[in-house]
Formats: structure tokens, sequence, C-alpha cells
């Protein structure tokens, strides 16, 4: 049975690595009429028409949203936010607007404000992606089996990312906030500081182990991206940083001491947790 | 042009991921004339046999070390320091001993005290292996491409390494114990005590993105193998954890002033060291 396009016409506002993604899903599972694509560089429109994650690639806000059943903002989280302020009047009625920022509270909160009755709005957040970034790098199977956290219970959004092949999560901004910080965000932050170290810069011989080189690739996540994400999360992150800080302190009293039974205890509570989430995983 | 083999009988300490891939290693590039392992189990006995990793496995340590040209000491940190105790009166004369440890200031020590005369020991650390332990996931190409460290100049010693496809770093135990602590044991440390945080056995829905699999796979890494590492390289690891603590400090303040610079500093200081670390990888 031939599948339904979910919407006549899609509007991907930032073609990017998950922006680029979702339009060559969404092209090749035929989940939508048309897929049109705002972007900011002549190369980004080529590229993201050449490899059919686009059908037509603007430069122009206004005119790709003008007829745009569906529109999908895909920016760091401070552009999504600066987006949501102008993007009303432009929108056609019935339009439905969602967007995959990694922090949800602020974004929800501004599309309520800036959005009311010109929109309905569902913030989005689809866990995937990696430190790459550009349309070079966006693949059609990238939400396959991943989490979307979804902030409303609009069944068409829900609808969407499981075309897309997502797994989907309602559940409250603030909820996923939470989560965020403790999974993603405060691991980012720790692999960003561990790699901070100047001891790095001075000591020999500089190759890493395939551990630590996991590590040392979640450090290279963009800038851009992760200062709006620490700045747009702050409270729940700093509630994780402390427990972590906390953690660290028991760590280091441990190893003061070579008490061993009490490293044994730490290690041995991190497998449980872990091997607890690997299992969720399957 | 056949390679001829670099020892005549090599006797392998500990058959599990490392001392596995050793075995089927050395036997798959025939360097060396027999192999030889030292098991406690029947199931390991039988399995490194059946999947090439050993010509021949034993019980008895005095019976594998008998006519060893080469031991190879693969075993918790804590086992091989006893081991080292043991051994000297078994060895035939000339025979080399090496350790597979992973932290060697400790293990370089103990050997120098208890072999002196009876053999020659070179400390080596191959920076391979994961989370996974057992023969079960012995791999002859774990080596391939990483990198070595060896204690001592012994030419013998570095042959053997690349024959098995590891780059050599030939550096004393101390600097060996410093990068580790850097770039491996903290990095652990932080993971294992990322996940070992109790929000995540109450915070729905614990699916992980990608990056955040990556970390809980290395939070996974075993208690026997872990608790060693941590209580024979506590000055270093001690060390890079203030480092990494006093960074979590900056963190914080710039997260607590919702300091935008600050973050991007961090965040760009963070993403240059890695760029870096990439590229002596290549």
């Amino acid at each position: 049975m031939p599948q339904r396009p979910l919407f006549q016409r899609v509007c991907i506002v930032g073609v990017g690595l998950i922006g680029g993604s979702i339009g060559l899903a969404l092209r090749a599972r035929k989940a939508a009429g048309t897929v049109a694509g705002v972007v900011r560089r002549h190369e980004t429109a080529r590229r993201a028409v050449a490899i059919g994650a686009l059908d037509r690639a603007t430069f122009d806000l206004a005119d790709g949203l003008r007829d745009a059943d569906l529109v999908v903002l895909c920016a760091p989280v401070s552009t999504i936010l600066r987006q949501l302020g102008s993007i009303g009047r432009h929108l056609k009625p019935g339009a439905v607007v969602i967007d995959v920022g990694s922090t949800k509270s602020r974004i929800v909160d501004e599309a309520e404000r800036r959005l009311r009755g010109a929109a309905s709005f569902v913030g989005c957040h689809p866990m995937a992606g990696s430190e790459k970034q550009g349309i070079e790098h966006a693949d059609g199977g990238l939400f396959e089996g991943e989490i979307c956290f979804v902030t409303g219970p609009d069944p068409r959004i829900a609808r969407f990312w499981r075309r897309l092949g997502s797994r989907v999560v309602v559940c409250t901004p603030e909820r996923h906030d939470r989560w965020a910080a403790l999974a993603s965000h405060l691991p980012h932050l720790a692999a960003f500081s561990l790699f901070a170290n100047p001891s790095f810069r001075t000591l020999f011989p500089g190759r890493l182990n395939p551990s630590a080189r996991d590590l040392a690739r979640i450090a290279r996540g963009a800038v851009p991206v992760w200062a709006d994400i620490f700045l747009t999360n702050r409270k729940p992150i700093r509630a994780a940083l402390a427990d972590f800080r906390a953690s660290l302190d028991r760590w280091d009293r441990a190893l003061r001491a070579g008490d061993g039974a009490a490293l044994r205890r730490l290690i041995g509570s991190a497998n449980a947790v872990s091997r607890r989430l690997e299992k969720l995983e399957r």
C-alpha cells in the first residue's frame, strides 16, 4: 500500500545536518507532497537540491513559508528563538510549526507568546545527530530507531516523526530539559571540560585509546550549537553539574584514602545504571 | 618473504580479551613458534585452543612458564603485581617478561625488585581493548594501528608489538602514567561518575542519544580492572582530577552568570584540543 503524504507542503528552515536529513527522509518516504528549504548559502541550496533533500530552495523566509502546511525550524536554539518572533505574519492559516532545538522550555514559551493564533506549535527534539554539521553530512536514515521528544500530543506530529523512523516520546518541555541536562548536556560539558585541559597540549604522545577517542569526538561539538544549549538550559544543567561535582568529591576522597572498597562501589553503581540504560536501548 | 618467529616459545598468563587477542595475532602472524596459555577456567582453555589463540593451555603457572622464551602477563594490575612475586623461580635463564597492565610505575618497580637477575622485564601497555572482557571477544586485529607504550628500549619487544600491528611509543613509566591519567583514567572516572547519578534511575525515559551511548559504554568498564587502575595510579589521577574540578568550577560560574562569551571560549578550547588530537590519529 503506497504511503500518503502527511503534509502537502513542508518548509524546512535551516538545511544543515538535521534539516537536510529531514528533507532526505521525507522525500524518500514520500511523507510530504513537496519540500522547500530556506537557506542562507548558495552552495547549500545547490547541494540540498542535488542530493534530493529539497524540491526547491529559497533565500527568502517569507517565500518559503507562504504556502507551507508544516514548517520545521532547524537551527541552533538562539536562531529558532529569533525566528519565532518573525515567522507569524508569513504563515498561512492552519499551518503547523515544529522545531528540532536541543532545549525545549525556552522555545515552547517563546512560541506560545509569539505564534498564538497564527499557527499551532509543537516543540520537538530528535535525539540524533553528532558533532558533524552541514548538509554534506545529511543522512535520510539519521532518525531511524532514535527517540524524538515531542512536547505536545498532536497526532500529526507523532506520525510525522514515526514516518522518519523515530520512536516518539511525548513529555513536557521541563521534563525533556531535565532529562537532556542529565543524559546529554552534562556529558557534553564534561567532555568539553576534559579536553580543555592544558596538559593535553604539553604531554607527549597525544594519541588516544578507543574510548577516549569517543570522548574527544564529543568534545568537537560546535560552539554556536552548544553555547545556545548551555545558555537556554542553565538551571537543569547546573543542578546536574552540582550532583556530578559532589560525586567527583567522593571519587577524590576514595582516591586520596586508597579506599578500594569505595572505588569498587562507585564503579559498580555506574556499571549498573549503564547496563540498565543499555537494556532500554533494545 | 615468510616472517620468522620472534620468540620460539611464548607463554600468555591470563587469556581474556587482551591475552586471547595477543595469542590470535601471534599465531596468525607466525610471530611465535608456539603459544601456551595459563588459564583458570576449563571453558577458557577449551575456547582459546578452539579459536586458535593458543597451541596449548595449562592451569599450572610453573608448567606454562618452564620453557617460555617470552612471558606475557595479561591480567588486571593487582594480579600482575602478585604474579611478579612468584614467577621468578619458574623462569628459564634468559627469559623475557612483559606485561600489558594499564598502569606502569608500580608494575615496573615491582618487577625490578622481584625479577632482578631472573629475567629481563619490559613494561608494556597496548592502548586497545574496550569495556568488553573475556576470550569470547578476542580479536587478532585488536592492536592494529593502536599505540603500545613500552617502558624500555628493548628492540625485541618493540618488534613484537609492531608485528602485532601496534605503533610503539617508548617512554618512562611515570610519563606513561601521567598521560594515561589524563587521556584515559580521568575520562573513565568522569564517565563512571556521570552514570552513577541517581537521577538516571528516576527520570523517564532513559533512552540516550548516540554520543551519550558512547559514554555509557565507557561506564561499563569492569570493576576489578578499573579499581586496580585507580588504586595504582592515584597521584597522577588526582592531579588530573584537580584540574578537571577547577575547570568545572569555571563552567559553573559561566552558567550561573549566563556568560555566553565565556561558554564559547570553553567550548572552543575543547574543540581545538580535540581537533589537534584527531590530527595526530592519522
